[in-house]
């Protein structure tokens, strides 16, 4: 395992936690002899790295992503490696609101679901082995376009990254007092909504489109919501609301 | 401690867990000789059952519930125990989506916030004895009024929880092959709509009008977040928002 970062503590930390058997800040000298390269920096980032590194790879070289949205990535760094190495780009869904090496933990990956997207140019051989490296990690791999990716992944993990902030937002404007009463369930809630704002901006950005028609199809939910609590006979939808969304719930199991 | 339960079978499952001294389904048997009578039932079922208690009671008895709104409760409960019995409403925020006797656990309060609802004729040693009982069991107290207990805890679990169902339902109507690829976020972010539809219907319709604010605020909220996405210059101000519900959520603490 070999770690280019920008930052020397970065490298120093790396090597001292033993993360890496070799770490450097020089680009060429981390990827020269690598069988995989994965790209793991904020997306606005990868494109410029991609031409760095796609000099100093083999042909053979497999190269994938963790980026959160995948249509830009993918159009930006399919490119790049279209003539050198073999990309085919990856979107593992774990992690927590927590960052730097000292959030990293053995079985991050155990049980989590990778999405892979490659394209119809993408080597064959090339997404098997991605895929077995994933599933080596303990993730269930899944494949499917960049598009539907960015479209599932906008509802299930942009806006929710959006309403959770938006949540807080909202108690904080209305009376922050009352943050001083959260129990376990705002604290869950909200809990994604602690996650680097840098990088999150640019995830929900970069994915504008997708993500804006998940709002709308909130504002939606929540005006369908709303008629519902003024209507004389709210308790039996009301009910049955609340068993539907249970019931959903359930299906998708407990976070740990 | 002694327990009612209305079936014979949480009365077992009491006794053989070792979670009382004495179980029955006769009311009066088991709160004749109490110091302290806990209502741990739905919201609506309390007045009933207070009118057979206060009968059973003396009239130091101190008596409690845990009801999730308050107005309703205290109003209606206030005065059946204006004569005999000391009442004071509490609502600990502690709990899960688990309900039922195998869900509980013995540091359930540690560390959570209690709210009583003392009213300006509340016996000030009840109140001050049936804080000590919650601190007994690990948990910070507070005082408000039953009104700003509502409009408070409506902000931080009542529309949460509403918003939670909502998410899940939006998503389940939108594209429901996106739930195979949620992560750890989504699940944290709904958790609590993995609670009893039942129960959360009553909460939600016994506080509608504060439920109905928030829900106003969180629309308008998401409105503004909409047109956000719709500017030429998102990043500068999304990074700002995102910045500020990170520093809002940070100070709320972990999960666990």
């Amino acid at each position: 395992v070999a770690i280019w970062a920008r930052r020397a503590e970065s490298l120093e930390e790396a090597l001292q936690g033993g993360y890496a058997d070799f770490a450097s800040c020089e680009l060429e000298a981390v990827v020269r002899d690598a069988d995989l390269v994965v790209l793991c920096t904020p997306i606005g980032a990868m494109p410029a790295l991609a031409r760095e590194i796609v000099s100093s790879i083999s042909p053979q070289t497999l190269v994938t992503d963790v980026g959160s949205v995948k249509g830009p990535v993918v159009a930006a760094l399919a490119p790049i490696f279209a003539l050198r190495g073999r990309f085919v780009g990856s979107h593992p869904m774990a992690g927590s609101d927590q960052s730097g090496m000292k959030a990293s933990r053995a079985d991050l990956f155990s049980g989590s679901v990778c999405i892979l997207t490659p394209e119809p140019a993408s080597d064959l051989a090339a997404v098997a082995a991605i895929e077995a490296f994933w599933r080596g990690l303990g993730c269930q791999v899944r494949q499917v376009s960049a598009e539907e990716h960015d479209s599932m992944v906008a509802l299930v993990s942009h806006f929710p990254h959006l309403l959770a902030a938006s949540l807080v937002d909202m108690v904080a404007e209305q009376n922050p007092c009352a943050f001083e009463f959260c129990g376990p369930g705002f604290r869950d809630t909200t809990r994604v909504a602690g996650g680097s704002a840098a990088m999150w901006s640019e995830i929900l950005l970069s994915n504008r489109q997708e993500v804006r028609n998940s709002t709308d199809a909130m504002i939606e939910k929540l005006s369908e919501i709303r008629k519902l609590l003024d209507s004389d006979f709210a308790s039996a939808p009301m009910t049955e609301f609340l068993t539907r969304a249970k019931s959903q719930r359930e299906g998708l199991g407990q976070s740990r």
